[in-house]
């Protein structure tokens, strides 16, 4: 006997980019909504427990409402969106009680040249400074670096003109977003003892992500990790590793939608990873 | 100048079911592959770099080109399917150097009755056995419980017939896989002292889940539910959380491929998400 | 045939805590460093692969190093510490090649009143904003709060005059690191949309962390809840849980070095746990 | 105003060894428990919130508890464990609730030479089988691997004689607990297409693992090593990772108890990291 029940889906997951009317390019400001949603369901399913499936929404369906409401609303906080959802499902056949949770991840908006940047955003928190320290007989070699510095830009970001073959699927875009989570490391000249260096260096690479018009990830890296150079005659190379951190624009049409680059998915795999050593030439 | 560069795709996941000619409710055993599959590229890319994406192979379609070999090709062993992706990958204009790298998650094939089961697997390590005991001035009451406990089967497992509006794009399927990992709790009746009665409890579930004709997760609950009521006199109820682990099917239409249930990508979110509480009638 | 080696300790965790002069209750900055350390040796270490330890270091006295170490010297970057114990190591015998890698977590400043605090600190980018609605045919209850929000204090937080039995071995403390990873939920009265609000609520928590003189994380807690109810009439309860993130003092006597509140050990298990909900009189 | 409060120590972890009487070098069977265990109580500890701690029992005491009971008490099934903690806690002062809750790590015994070992233990559920592939225009270098195979012996591993310096706190022991999380990779000479020799290689890193009478992880790793170069031709070299999962013993004089290697507390970090690579003579 089922004495009680609950079901639905977990971890659907919501990026949604507000951007300005006048195009992607304008110098207005983005604004950025980063979600993971949680849909619970409790009401008369019983008979789905005896394998009679009429009264049940697939979790499916569950989170394809997400992505058509998210679409069809504004809303400027995650409690008018979940509201919204709550009311949705309450109406529901069989549906008793609705349970919806959200947890959203805080974007902090990037600024470059002392004014806030319209459409490059940081998630400041996992970032952590790295050193490595080789010694022998001979003395030291000096790498310090960061990792997981994750950055994220609302357009400016394009990806077109690459290679086809009859295993390529991926349409081509010039208005995507690229989002990333940086592993720089960069080895100092012998001597150095300068290491407060490595603010100029960060500073460098995030203003490169958030300025560059970019036609690829390595596009992007190789403008960071001459930003890198530039900034310092400390070091004679950095290696970057640049994970594509994939926003997959929602696919709205079956539900009479568009989607101009509004309403994105973030995938956590597979993932396209971009490495490269820039050296001064 | 670009002094060393490597790019690719990280984490691509693959499930391959290695199904008897015979269908589906064949006794024949079925066979599973799990891995994660990147692959990493190094040649003459640097014009990517410069914004130029003609030598590019998108990290998309090597992600694409995973899902076709492991079609078009049969493997006993990862290292196989390793080396014709290799060989693929290093005969494509610019390349120099591959490297593929796997990962595999072993599954162990289920006993019921003491004999191998045809289509019903474990993932034996993740599962934790777990105990609550609530004590005050009147008692215990001690819930013990299991968690994390892996388990999937290759067939025997459908979803159609369920409610469809118009945010509903879900295709019925009379043959899917269905994977699980399985949080169970319930309480004893006061008095009892025979822990080892968890052994039989745990039984009944795993052999539910292999031997049930399943029209969804929540028909497979109600059988685990039951038999694991049946199995002992000394609980009146139990509470299973099964999230659905869900299991895609891989798209090889564009590939000029079919794919009878062969060809499967894990996906960790978004997920379903089914509990309930059995009670004996 | 030992055709290479090396071994070495990995995640030896220090925070060290540069304190001014005048004592801890000044108003002058404390200055705080969190690196977790790792420490790899390669040389002539054969005999110890044959049974035989005559030649080897003991990776618990590699753990000590840096503990006397990080107390003997000064260093505002982390690669001077490793430059440091570098040189340490590839001075011992059998050594010919050290290599030392550090991570470091920042911690950014807390401000109250405006102001940078002189001993309050945050981990900015872990913490997550909540909401869960619960709707029925009668209307939704929501309740919005934060998670993992990471904050320390490296004063003003005492423990002492706690119950001792015979299984107490803890000393009493008038000055400790506190540190935890806040987990708050409020409900919001019917019809309240001002979902804005949320922000008092956060900035009340953090300034009641800072400026609390603290007998027990259970003290601090009721201060945060009481500021919370405080800041804003939309709500008449809060529920608050607070780990807490132990930070033990490094024992430096065997090495004939004192520890005035300078050099930590944080240690991730077990950890208490506080929880309590802090109700409008 | 508290309107509701629970507090407690949460992840104390505890590895009991009940070993046979005969001594640690018997061939009776020890039995091995892993559990992590949270203690939670609520009751009338309002003055603690409001700075009071004369009824606060510290966290720190609730953990000495753990040990303490686990060394006085035997037990077969954690419920009875976590009972007596429960019927322990529920009878102090101010206390009105307790929870306890326990998460068990299953061990499995190894069996060697088709029987069942004495001291030897696995967890199974963790381990990966690895592949990395390099291939240009030369050919394909195969490497195969193993990763996260965790075991774990009761006796027959020590770790004496080892130097000792001004800053050497560890004590030497001739019986210990040796835990490790295995990573090993080898590459088959060019041509080997017998990939089923994994198995092979698995089965003689464990036996000489289980078998090998321990001076340190060293000296263990030199015959795991060994151990593979004799069970297969078809490699040259192998290359292990052994991380040091330190079992530290209970320190149980503070309450009057002996601890004859019975009660141990793994530690997470910081680890012990040995890493080498063997090769053929």
């Amino acid at each position: 006997m089922i004495s009680w029940n609950r079901y639905g889906k977990a971890r659907v997951r919501l990026v949604k980019v507000v951007r300005p009317p006048a195009g992607p390019h304008s110098s207005q400001p983005h604004h950025l909504v980063d979600l993971s949603i949680d849909i619970q369901l409790e009401g008369a399913f019983e008979p789905v427990y005896a394998g009679d499936n009429r009264l049940c929404i697939a979790t499916d369906t569950m989170k394809n409402t997400v992505y058509a409401i998210a679409r069809r609303n504004t809303f400027e906080h995650a409690e008018t969106l979940a509201s919204i959802l709550a009311d949705h499902f309450v109406a529901q056949d069989a549906v008793r009680r609705v349970r919806i949770t959200t947890s959203e991840q805080p974007w902090v908006r990037l600024s470059t040249d002392g004014r806030p940047h319209p459409h490059a955003f940081a998630q400041s928190g996992s970032e952590r400074r790295t050193v490595v320290i080789l010694r022998d007989q001979d003395g030291a070699v000096v790498t310090s670096g960061l990792a997981d510095l994750v950055l994220l830009k609302t357009t400016d970001s394009a990806f077109a003109g690459f290679r086809r073959d009859e295993l390529t699927t991926l349409p081509e875009t010039e208005d995507r977003i690229l989002a990333t989570s940086i592993t720089a490391s960069w080895t100092y000249r012998r001597g150095t003892s300068d290491y407060g260096i490595r603010e100029r260096i960060r500073t460098a690479l995030i203003e490169a992500f958030a300025s560059h018009n970019s036609r690829s990830v390595q596009h992007t890296l190789a403008a960071m990790g001459d930003a890198a150079l530039n900034a310092t005659d400390t070091i004679d190379e950095i290696t970057l590793r640049l994970p594509n951190r994939h926003h997959v624009l929602a696919d709205l049409k079956p539900f009479g939608l568009d989607n101009p680059n509004q309403i994105f998915v973030p995938t956590p795999e597979p993932y396209g990873l971009i490495e490269a050593t820039i050296r001064r030439s």
